[in-house]
């Protein structure tokens, strides 16, 4: 196996997109050809939730390297929900997709080595190849996760600055001489600095919202060894050009998610005629677009 | 129905004990009658973590109003640990238990709606009366769960200050005048003082470890409004007189987690002789010694 870093690297490289599909699937945006029924249960809706995922990751499979199913909207449906979320994680693993588990999940010592044993690694039951962490509860309970994370070749990207306005009540607040969320990051950048794969970037990545890009750019140049997942893009109101400070010169250490606006690009009037049957036509156009927008604006996958 | 601090601190009142039970399965520590064959498969496990679970509920039902099940140690085990665990939930519930799910969940906006929407009240499909939440994502990450708790008569419990030594790292962070968990709770009880029910209590409560007693006592006195949920009570180090600091006047406002001291109590060498089929013996044993501890050191429930 190679370090999730490195593949992650790898396949910018060879799709030329740093484009992240996010799998949030939400019951009334489903298209209307696999929408349930008004009084459907969680089985029939995750029935609903593992089509319509299945059939993004068919739409988009060429156009990214990287999908990341949200749990909330799977756990929602209980345990038929987990149930589909198995499925989805599978059925990216066949398209030769990487898939971030994005649970930001976290907890002490030894209850976080049983999150991290759960979901990272191919050995793992869930399968998959990194998750979103939380830092609030500090350096030790970081330590099972990029343990687990280094030993089976998987991932991590520890929440530092987030794209909610809410996020700056704690992660702006400014400390001796800057603000909390800088010192995470220089946590999180020291691990990632000492498990350092052939592409530069360790076990451990950052998220880092497209909606604040002068603090990305900022991040870029202190994080010098980890990646970052951008969220924010398109709906949220980032753009291309305020996300290319989160990328290096060689067009890689960072990967841009959106979720709604491709996943859900058939309810946008944007997407003009198309039957209901061919849903998978606007998402994939959407996906197009946004590489196209990430190409232009960063030198991704350009070298 | 009656909000959810309402119905936890009758729950004290009534079983004179503010002890909590975590039901934190593992499959190593299991009972010998219990434990699957060492190549058991995840619905294997499963099925040993329910009967372990149904079993310390039994052991345990009368002398506690509230048991936490720790999700990551059923999510470990894929889909088939989260059917064991609404399974649990369920038999909690028969047995007049109060759940607090031990997820440390959140995310940004509509998506910590999904959470709050699957895992609190009634009428969610997990069934949860409380969940524990993180709070490094801000304050429009707590509102969604702040909505549907009040709306759900459920609660919540944020982490503030937590029982392992590496919180410290980012939580005892100097701010202009104090630390930063203390600006976190005091956020929290701006949340708590708005939303009190009968009991002087809102929906809101804090995570507050029981390895720091001057800070419990400190953040008694700030937090006049937040019901505690304290974990690190016995096998971390902690005592029941450096929890009595966490409780009100009329010994409320605080419930003390126990979990290994308490579901493993028969793998503990003063739990003396006991045939295998008897772990509930020691279980149920460890249980009367940790409300006696909460009782002698505390005024819980004699109001």
């Amino acid at each position: 196996m190679t370090a999730f870093m490195d593949r992650l690297a790898e396949g910018v490289r060879q799709k030329r997109s740093p484009l992240m599909v996010g799998l949030d699937p939400r019951v009334n945006s489903l298209p209307e050809s696999i929408k349930p029924s008004k009084n459907a249960g969680p089985v029939e809706i995750a029935d609903a939730f593992r089509e319509f995922c299945y059939g993004v990751i068919e739409a988009v499979a060429d156009l990214t390297p990287v999908v990341k199913p949200q749990v909330a909207f799977f756990e929602q449906l209980g345990a038929a929900g987990m149930v589909a979320l198995a499925q989805v994680i599978q059925k990216a693993r066949e398209a030769e997709l990487l898939v971030v588990v994005d649970g930001k999940r976290n907890d002490i010592g030894s209850t976080a080595e049983a999150y991290a044993d759960g979901w990272l690694g191919n050995q793992s039951v869930w399968q998959g190849d990194a998750l979103t962490v939380s830092p609030y509860l500090g350096d030790d309970s970081l330590e099972p996760f990029t343990k687990v994370a280094s030993e089976r070749d998987a991932g991590l990207f520890v929440l530092v600055k987030t794209s909610n306005p809410g996020g700056a009540l704690w992660q702006d607040k400014q400390l001796v001489d800057r603000p909390l969320y800088r010192q995470v990051g220089e946590h999180v950048e020291m691990i990632s600095a000492s498990t350092q794969g052939d592409c530069g970037y360790g076990v451990t990545g950052a998220v880092v919202g497209a909606t604040y890009p002068e603090q990305l750019a900022e991040l870029r140049a202190a994080m010098p060894h980890t990646w970052f997942l951008v969220p924010g893009f398109g709906s949220q109101g980032g753009t291309a050009e305020g996300v290319a400070g989160g990328f290096d010169k060689n067009g890689l250490g960072a990967v841009v998610n959106s979720s709604r606006g491709v996943i859900f690009a058939y309810n946008n009037q944007a997407a003009g005629c198309y039957s209901p049957e061919n849903w998978q036509g606007p998402v994939r156009t959407a996906a197009e677009d946004a590489v196209a927008q990430l190409r232009a604006a960063t030198n991704a996958g350009k070298l």
